[in-house]
């Protein structure tokens, strides 16, 4: 996550192999994340998986952005209380996807979903391409498809 | 990360739609994670994050692998020695990259480096295309291009 966000910052400065080196480093570490994972026995099926994403996502909307966001207020940081109500906003999404998902996977099926956009500025998500992001009004050039 | 590795797993098991959303919610949470960072005023400039890079793979190289891998000996678990071995041997080429792009950026430039290939299993590193990883084996098709 870390080696992302340094990618970001020096494509920003101009420097473009670092951006690839930074990019190419954080894969290799997912990769020994997996393999440690793995080697404890420690990922579950893909039903299992979804409810540990759901409880997280819930308990991130529910407890820990909350929490952020009181103490923001006290502080009056406007910026930090703007990120936090769209990163709030975008877990209940994901909450209720998952939620999706895991029904689907439940019956056997894999989720009915075509290709899925994502803003790159504040994470809106959209399921069919868009002109403009409606949250934050980024072209498309923003969005990331998968 | 944990997504990831979720997404993986999804894949493994045939759920490809499923895969996807893992893959697309894990880039919002990466934007999320990202915009709180720059909320608190957290990310420097390239060369001073080359630094954290290179002090967080010789942390883990020097300390913390060290003492995974001295818990798993005492623990017989071959395939968690196995596992730490591959890992600790890429931290330092990890590092070392790292070392070379700072130079290159402390003197205004960016690092000279063609594509960057990693394998997929074990994560070893190489500069050019190779017909089989020399670490696993594994063919070409395992490696992903950065
Ligand atoms: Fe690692
Ligand atoms: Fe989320
Ligand atoms: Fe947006
Ligand atoms: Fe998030
Ligand atoms: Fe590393
Ligand atoms: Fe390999």
């Amino acid at each position: 996550m870390k080696y992302l966000i340094f990618a970001n910052r020096a494509r920003k400065e101009g420097f473009e192999n670092v951006e690839r080196l930074f990019e190419a480093i954080a894969f290799a570490e997912f990769v020994h994340a997996r393999n440690h994972f793995e080697a404890l026995g420690s990922v579950k099926d893909t039903a299992e998986n979804l409810q540990v994403a759901i409880d997280g996502e819930d308990w991130e909307s529910e407890e820990m952005y909350p929490a952020y966001r009181a103490v923001a207020e006290l502080q009056n940081e406007s910026m930090a209380i703007r990120s936090i109500d769209f990163a709030l906003q975008a877990e209940k999404f994901h909450s209720e996807f998952y939620a999706r998902a895991k029904r689907a996977v439940e019956s056997g099926r894999d989720i009915e979903i075509g290709e899925i956009y994502i803003c790159e500025v504040y994470s809106y998500m959209a399921d069919l391409k868009v002109e403009r992001c409606p949250v934050c009004g980024a072209g498309s050039e923003r969005f990331r498809k998968f």
